[in-house]
């Protein structure tokens, strides 16, 4: 797939995110992937976003920075929202935030097979602890 | 500069990290740069990378994954190390640790610009003070 391509893709699967319609999950994400080095299936993944947008319904997905190269992909993603339940092991306490992820994909076929994430949690635990 | 030699220039910054050579960081990040959003002189990030490399003598860098694209860089970096002074205000106690660094480098006329890190706070927490 041309890099224009994934590009394309990954802002497409992006959007599904934000969209909420993680039953379209199939079309970009494998059965089997991992996921921090741990093996996961498409449907462990699925619960796992879904129980962040649990977390925090209004948690939107910006692509503040994006570089592609052959089948892969560095996201710096951005966040801000108000968590409403526990997010990261952290007790919400109705302060909005703002925090960032720095996250890795390896595509096989068009479909994500691999990612490494981290999260600026940090950030989100002084952020809610302030208040 | 076309992608093969940013990578080469990314490559050869990292080796001069790796080799200790701090002077010849003026080859290759500007005079004023920004880290995580706030301005820094480079004589500031070499104290910054020179204060790193005396809590942990055997840091290396490892280049695990590297996605190059227009003027920007994103690397996966590994460290498996053993800190003998605090890093990240944690203690060292003479365990060896392995954590990643997902960093993102935006370079203007072949010099690093900007730098927005995250590094893996809590796996180096974690393997500190399980021992």
């Amino acid at each position: 797939m041309a890099k224009a391509d994934l590009e394309a893709t990954y802002r497409a699967y992006i959007a599904v995110l934000n969209g909420r319609r993680f039953d379209k999950l199939v079309k970009y994400v494998h059965d089997r992937i991992t996921y921090n080095d741990e093996p996961m299936t498409r449907q462990q993944y699925e619960s796992l976003l879904a129980g962040d947008v649990r977390a925090i319904p209004d948690l939107v997905f910006q692509i503040r920075t994006l570089v592609v190269q052959r089948q892969e992909v560095a996201c710096r993603l951005w966040f801000e929202c108000t968590p409403q339940h526990e997010f990261l092991g952290i007790e919400p306490t109705g302060a909005s935030i703002a925090f960032a992820e720095h996250v890795f994909y390896e595509f096989e076929n068009d479909k994500i097979k691999r990612i490494c994430s981290l999260i600026d949690r940090g950030a989100v635990e002084k952020q809610l602890r302030r208040t």
